[in-house]
């Protein structure tokens, strides 16, 4: 078995050091995120995006599926700026995809966001293994209320800055995100533009930056990857794209195919989704959406306002009109069940 | 030792599988190139910017100081569209620089880049162990040429389909660049925006998609990321950002210091500086220069017309105005010798 340092599998307690990568929108079922962490590693629920009822619900499905410890992932939100004008020019450019779709402008969302405070609570109710957060940092005494119902505590850092600021509300491990990865970038301090940093420069600066367990994600799909991953100092890998496509993912079809068959040069970064960076497959609903440049409205306020496209062109399987979130390595993804991934992976790792 | 694969140590007669990056415009003097060669690994002449002349004597002098391999790296040429407009627009920001350092506006240059037909037949007559070359495809009689002499010819790829280019016209390796990697993109069959790949997702896709040797570049530093790129499928790395303030590097001092101290959340991809996109430490320059968007005259014209600002610049230690090429994990280097840099990397690697 290659060598790697141990301190996140002991902590978490589980055997292979494998996160699957917690991608809300409907993809982390409770098959998929049991799947990973019976299989020995960690399952995540992207719960981003579900109400506290939902995450309650989706918790106790898990924990009918698996008495192996999971993750809870939530965003951290901030308040975007209600601009009127800019969600009316976006909505007049959405209106022509809902015109192909034939759907109708829908009325405004009541809220753009679950209500975080609820999120959190159920989070704490749960007492969930592992609570991971991305978009932003929790405040020292959140992280002190998780530890204190026994959660590990698990930030998103997309730069060695970020890392810091983690480090300094006592998180118990950092995810290093590189610039390979698919869909939304946990950046808060910087512009989305400023921290694109690929994994293979990232990971060891943050490894050198702080001193708590460092997680490596982006552009890591399979054996290798892992192996890189463990020789720049991670103590384990989340992954995305490679769950995304396994058969327990709750991923649509149409999506999945999209991945299976992304060329890397064929991913963009881009707001336009849901007013936050995201790497998707370049589409249509890209291509135009951009010609508003930086009149995007702010997440999550065009999340909530391309919702009803979204969900009209994955029912209709309309890839060009789909958020299609693909790491840069989407096309080594392999159609396979999430217990036969970490399976190829932990053969490869003890080929060493 | 870390097993890697050992067909380009074979190829190139080397001892280490780290090869200096070909860095253009004074750095790699033959004191760098001799001593990485003279360690074990591979010198790079970054011959780009030189008169067939000044490859001629180039190499004399490097031969001077080693009888080990080295190579001898050029641009391939693409035609430039001249914009009289465009150079006049960016020649008055220029001008405000100009200002600021004392110096009058040059007349215009007789030509922008050496004759790539002398620099090649200049290549051919020195007979290099290893020709390399970036920025596009040689044709594949080129490189039937260069092989005729003997030289092992080394392409630059920075997307899987680059690579198929490279395979095509029958190079004997091919160098993966990452999207973390400092300098100028070897980016030639896309828009440089679309070819931004990190080096964990890139060097696997190649290492699946081409059957000869791939070379890892971008983003790595020492030891930790040679080992990672190895288990990535690689061959063998590049390494440009680590040489550049090693003792024997000709870099510039004010340069060698920005880059010590460059957070990658500072370094950008921009074509303000020479029309072909690089990653450099985020400056003055830059920042002014791009409010021209993509109105940046092409490479090499605006190469050419910047050239006197960067050299007043230089020669000032006025780092906002110079190009201070970087890659993502800058903030590894260490102030050392050639020598010692691959001496501390192969004590890594032996550590496995």
């Amino acid at each position: 078995m290659i060598q790697f340092d141990k301190r996140a599998i002991r902590t978490l307690g589980i055997d292979t050091p494998i996160i699957q990568a917690p991608m809300a929108g409907g993809t982390t079922t409770p098959e998929l995120v049991a799947a990973v962490s019976n299989a020995g590693g960690l399952g995540s629920i992207g719960a981003g995006y579900l109400s506290a009822e939902a995450i309650e619900e989706t918790v106790a499905a898990t924990r009918a599926l698996t008495d192996k410890p999971f993750a809870l992932n939530l965003f951290v939100p901030s308040e975007p700026a209600v601009d009127q004008d800019r969600i009316e020019q976006s909505n007049v450019r959405l209106d022509s995809f809902r015109q192909a779709l034939a759907i109708d402008r829908p009325d405004p969302p009541v809220r753009f966001a679950p209500d975080f405070e609820a999120q959190f609570d159920a989070a704490l109710a749960a007492r969930v293994s592992v609570f991971s957060f991305t978009f932003g940092a929790l405040t020292p005494e959140q992280v002190s209320r998780l530890k204190g119902v026994g959660s590990t505590v698990i930030g998103t850092a997309t730069t060695v800055a970020e890392a810091r600021a983690l480090e300094a509300i006592d998180v118990d491990m950092i995810v290093a995100q590189g610039s390979e990865a698919g869909g939304h970038r946990g950046t808060f301090l910087h512009d989305w533009q400023d921290a694109l940093i690929g994994t293979m420069a990232l990971v060891p600066q943050v490894v050198d930056a702080v001193s708590i367990p460092v997680i490596a994600s982006g552009g890591i799909m399979e054996g290798r990857g892992v192996a890189a991953a463990f020789m720049l100092g991670a103590c384990a890998v989340q992954m995305g794209s490679a769950f995304l496509v396994c058969q327990e993912s709750g991923a649509n079809r149409t999506h999945q195919q999209a991945l299976l068959e992304a060329d890397a040069a064929h991913t963009q970064v881009t707001p336009v989704f849901s007013g936050k960076a995201a790497r998707g497959i370049r589409n249509r609903f890209i291509d135009e959406m951009s010609m508003l440049g930086d009149r995007i409205p702010d997440y999550p306020i065009q999340n909530a306002w391309t919702k009803d496209v979204r969900a009209a062109a994955g029912a209709k399987g309309r890839a060009e009109f789909m958020s299609l979130w693909a790491g840069q390595a989407a096309t080594l993804a392999r159609r396979t069940t999430a217990a036969q991934l970490i399976a190829d992976i932990r053969s490869h790792l003890d080929s060493f």
